[in-house]
């Protein structure tokens, strides 16, 4: 089968290597380009992905997968959400751990929103969640980000804990570049000469 | 004399009060305007500014301002800085005081970035800060936001224990509307025919 090649505008590895984890069994390889990332400031990552992936479009004038994802918290009105990676960068696990000290309720979700953007005007979205809840410490070095404090439900490890190939059979964003796969290969006909550039 | 009214992208009535307390003396006053703000993800209070400014402008074709404003913390590395908003709405001033707690270094400053734009190609950015330290609990009722935990240098009380005249005096945002009161009043003559549509 030949490998489909396709854009992808982040910078960050570990998301590069999940989706093709995820996306390897449809024939399909994301290749890291750089663009300028254009996020706004939004509570909905959809609205973010959206805007960013037709902006990377703008840019490149070509077929392009962006990807935006957060972790929310139950106990702290869905924080630190949207901006994950700002409060990894400033407060980071610790900071999260510090605010849900003595704080019983723990649960958590994931999310990832994958925008496929074929032209500027049309923009595909896929969405993954996975639930969990916020460990009591930090556990494990694999991944990246807040991967050391989550525990998907049904398990006791953290992300953090598993490798690449295990977290992305569960990951939110394993399961969104899953159906971006699906949905690639369900209209592969429709899509070829658009790709194909 | 004259007043001079102009438009401002806000829906936060308090702004506009600080705002308008600040310009008084300069024969200006902001009027709110209702447009779909865009903001950017960004680490830096002046992009987010001018990027709002733009859209502001592209929407109302008009000279518009927009104000831009964030809590920097010293020992978070900054946060929550320009998503102050959100993290208020978040986990609160409860949340900084908890991620404050046992911490000796409480410095901390508040930034207002005020951007104007005159054109889509013309943005004067003007920018106030106030430096101060992060108190023990929250106190007082005025204001909004983290004007609670807020001491200033050279005040024992809080921005929530003052009033909005005394605030605005020493305030990031009474600095950076008075730096463009002062513009407007040294440019009037090139800025009436724009201003006066």
């Amino acid at each position: 089968m030949e490998l489909l090649r396709i854009s992808v505008a982040t910078k960050n590895r570990h998301k590069v290597e999940e989706a093709n984890i995820a996306l390897k069994s449809f024939g399909i390889e994301l290749v890291p380009v750089d663009v300028p990332k254009v996020e706004i400031q939004s509570d909905d990552l959809r609205e973010i992905a959206i805007y960013a992936a037709r902006a990377a479009y703008q840019y490149l004038r070509r077929p392009v997968v962006v990807e935006d994802s957060g972790l929310f918290i139950d106990a702290l009105n869905g924080f630190p959400g949207p901006y994950s990676s700002y409060v990894y960068r400033t407060i980071g696990v610790e900071g999260i751990l510090k605010l849900m000290r003595g704080v019983e309720d723990r649960r958590a979700r994931f999310v990832a929103v994958v925008a496929f953007a074929l032209r500027e005007d049309w923009i595909e979205v896929f969405e993954g969640v996975v639930e969990g809840t916020i460990a009591e410490e930090a556990r494990g070095s694999h991944g990246f980000g807040f991967d050391p404090i989550f525990v998907p439900f049904g398990e006791t490890r953290t992300f953090a804990e598993m490798s690449s190939e295990e977290k992305t059979r569960y990951s939110h964003r394993g399961r969104a570049f899953r159906k971006l796969g699906e949905w690639i290969a369900k209209n592969i006909d429709k899509l070829k000469p658009l790709l194909q550039t």
